[in-house]
């Protein structure tokens, strides 16, 4: 066995006894762990200064700007750090929620339970801010982490491990409970162990996500990409339109929920058309289109190729396609989307319905900004990431994303021949319905 | 284009319109078809009778008898397959349930709502009921189906499906709803179109359910093996871990929630395994266990060798294992189960607790028979299949696993930048709790 091997099965016996712990133990731990990045600050700072002066010195890598200033801690991003450590200590245990409970029988009773996946293999880009939280929520919904971060910030996401380690021992918890991936090797041979890793959670750009997607036949919990639209109807309130889109594009045109595509009702397009091109050049919007729209945009404007409808530009780019109504468009978001989030702007009712209806995407939204598709604007707390997938979680997932459930039937003897043959005895199936929690998890 | 990917082009449009049926519609659709089964059941006979024919007159395929049996129809079965039918237009509709329900700010409304997956493929083999389930839950479900059934059934299975196509029809639904997948070219070609397929669902052998996970990167719904275990604790009643043994291994060894493997606690080993020994001998069970099992059968019995403990045996054969207490029987569990049901037997509540904690399957029972781990007897009304997943549905899966999720966002033009800067509004995210019904699937 090789260490990483070692490893993991020192991490998988320690999920066991994660998924024991009562709420208030873990909240303690967390809010121990917030108090000790506070007074690590000095420390935290200095080797994050040792990780940007080698970053800065591999010019090789050609770290743009902005990767640079996210794997930059300052004072406050460290304070930051920590009240998202005391915020997710506040959020509701996930662990030992009884989803139902039925009495199948005099003394037979069955429960369907909340408990944590196990082991959970995250991986993030050169974010100290994403390591503090995956290995937060990871902890608060008694799951042990492997978790691999941008080699970048190898020391500072050591140093961040560090603190949760210490914590995690001064409460009498194994420190092999969340544990750093260093190489990209041992990433791949993570990703390679299907029995010992119940779901993988990749934060960061496509790139990396298609990565692990490709690379795994674990269970994987994100979204590649987010080509979203918005479908103006000829119902439309056209000055509603404009200012939906423009927050939608102009808002963080490099987030996964902003728009790339707009979609414009043939019946309007000749007078939207142009006064949305205006309004998106003075907002230093690029405008691309479908043939009409060139026409409608005075030519000034580049054509998509049929394939390109499908790209998520990530940028102040801005595709618009002229479609026939409500079903066009339809047809055109189950098409070219990723599922993530479309809206439609409408005052019809009826097509707002229909929309609402047919689009296959984890949001679908009516006379509002994609840019509101967000596990806090959905008031989840702490969002774990947006899942474009259809089992599960779809969209932002909160805490409740980080935890499965099981059966658990207890009895006093019964057996299946008690229920067959002519002296059979009959199921009750009587429900206690609707949530409720176990008192503490631990009595479950 | 070929044949297969116009046919799943038009099956994937007609699925957008099932999400939009009503409950009652689909369960008026399900009551003609019931009757249809009733009223041909002539021609069905004879439909059969020539597939019979056919798979009796093919020597080189050699049926089992027990496959012979599965695949033959009869005048009561028809009429069974006829009340199963009927049977799921009596559950509740499983689309269109609101899950969630929150005002996030005044008039910025935030849904969770149930709806269809899309197009489903399932894989079945040479049983005519197992297509007219998975037909009738897929509909009910609003999902579109692409049907694989065993090519032993084939002229059954057409005409089967026909009776839904014709009702469908009928009721102004396209007969592409539900479409059979003729060859074994066109599965393949079927488990690769991620993009149009949301989920497969496989049932029947382990092999079938292998060789689907294998070719597929679209989710599959279901379980490969059952390896289920049942620990008898120190602290057992003797006689009713006898009896629950027993009903778990002989009252169907062939199906997927029989025990394969006893685990005996040391401490009641020296009496407890000859005992059981000789009632399963009584009771035809081959019995085979690990060195000291095998003394305290005197010899009588083959020894286990290492990888053999994590073997669906699937037949009158058990496993015996002396460990030492619980701790090391939940260790055997989790490492050579399959996480499908596995049992202890005791009266120490302490070690049950721990047992029910820490056991990392879909079910996990005291005291009571594995072979009750099924929808049927957990009150779930029809039984899609058993997961042994942790993603989406675990355990035995009622309807609602064939429906997911969509978040709905209504609003008056809500932007993401009226939230953010100095005069930021502030969101409310007022909870509506608890689960309810839209009033209709078409009014959401």
């Amino acid at each position: 066995m090789n260490d990483l091997a070692q490893q993991l099965a020192a991490t998988r016996l320690v999920s066991r006894h994660l998924g024991s712990l009562s709420g208030e133990a873990k909240d303690h731990v967390l809010n121990s762990i917030a108090c000790s990045i506070e007074e690590s600050g000095v420390t935290l700072l200095e080797y994050n200064r040792k990780d940007l002066a080698e970053a800065r010195s591999q010019s090789s890598k050609a770290l743009t700007n902005a990767t640079l200033a996210r794997m930059t801690l300052t004072q406050e991003k460290i304070e930051q750090m920590a009240r998202s450590v005391r915020a997710v200590a506040t959020l509701a245990d996930p662990v030992g929620k009884i989803l139902l409970c039925s009495e199948l029988d005099e003394g037979l009773e069955l429960k369907r339970i909340t408990c944590p996946f196990g082991v959970i293999a995250a991986v993030v880009e050169a974010r100290p801010d994403a390591v503090i939280q995956l290995s937060a929520l990871a902890f608060k919904s008694g799951n042990a982490l492997m978790i691999k971060a941008g080699s970048e910030i190898s020391r500072t996401a050591s140093a961040l491990l560090g603190i949760f380690k210490s914590n995690f021992e001064a409460a009498g918890i194994p420190a092999d409970a969340t544990v750093m991936v260093k190489t990209r090797e041992d990433l791949h041979e993570l990703l390679k162990r299907h029995r010992e890793i119940d779901l993988v959670v990749p934060r960061g750009s496509s790139e990396l996500v298609r990565f692990v997607v490709e690379n795994t036949s674990i269970p994987v919990m994100g979204h590649a990409d987010g080509v979203c639209h918005i479908y103006v109807d000829a119902a439309a309130d056209q000055n509603l339109a404009v200012s939906v889109i423009l927050d939608s594009k102009v808002q963080a045109p490099g987030t996964c929920n902003a728009v790339e595509t707009v979609l414009v009702d043939r019946g309007i397009a000749g007078e939207f058309v142009p006064k949305l091109f205006k309004l998106l050049q003075f907002g230093a919007v690029k405008v691309r289109g479908c043939e009409i729209a060139r026409e409608l945009c005075g030519g000034k404007i580049e054509m998509v190729a049929h394939e390109e409808w499908s790209t998520e530009y990530g940028t102040l780019v801005l595709a618009i396609r002229v479609v026939d109504g409500v079903k066009d468009a339809i047809g055109h978001i189950n098409r070219y989307g990723s599922h993530h989030t479309d809206c439609i702007v409408t005052e019809d009712e009826c097509n707002a319905a229909r929309f609402l209806r047919e689009v296959d995407s984890a949001g679908v939204f009516h006379n509002v900004s994609t840019r509101l598709a967000d596990g806090y604007r959905y008031g989840f707390g702490a969002e774990v990431g947006i899942s474009t997938g259809k089992l599960h979680a779809r969209g932002p997932v909160g805490l409740e994303g980080l935890v499965t459930y099981k059966y658990l039937l207890t009895g006093r003897g019964q057996c299946v021949s008690h229920y067959v043959g002519p002296r059979a005895r009959r199921f009750k199936h009587e429900l206690t319905a609707g949530e409720m929690r176990s008192d503490s998890a631990t009595s479950l």
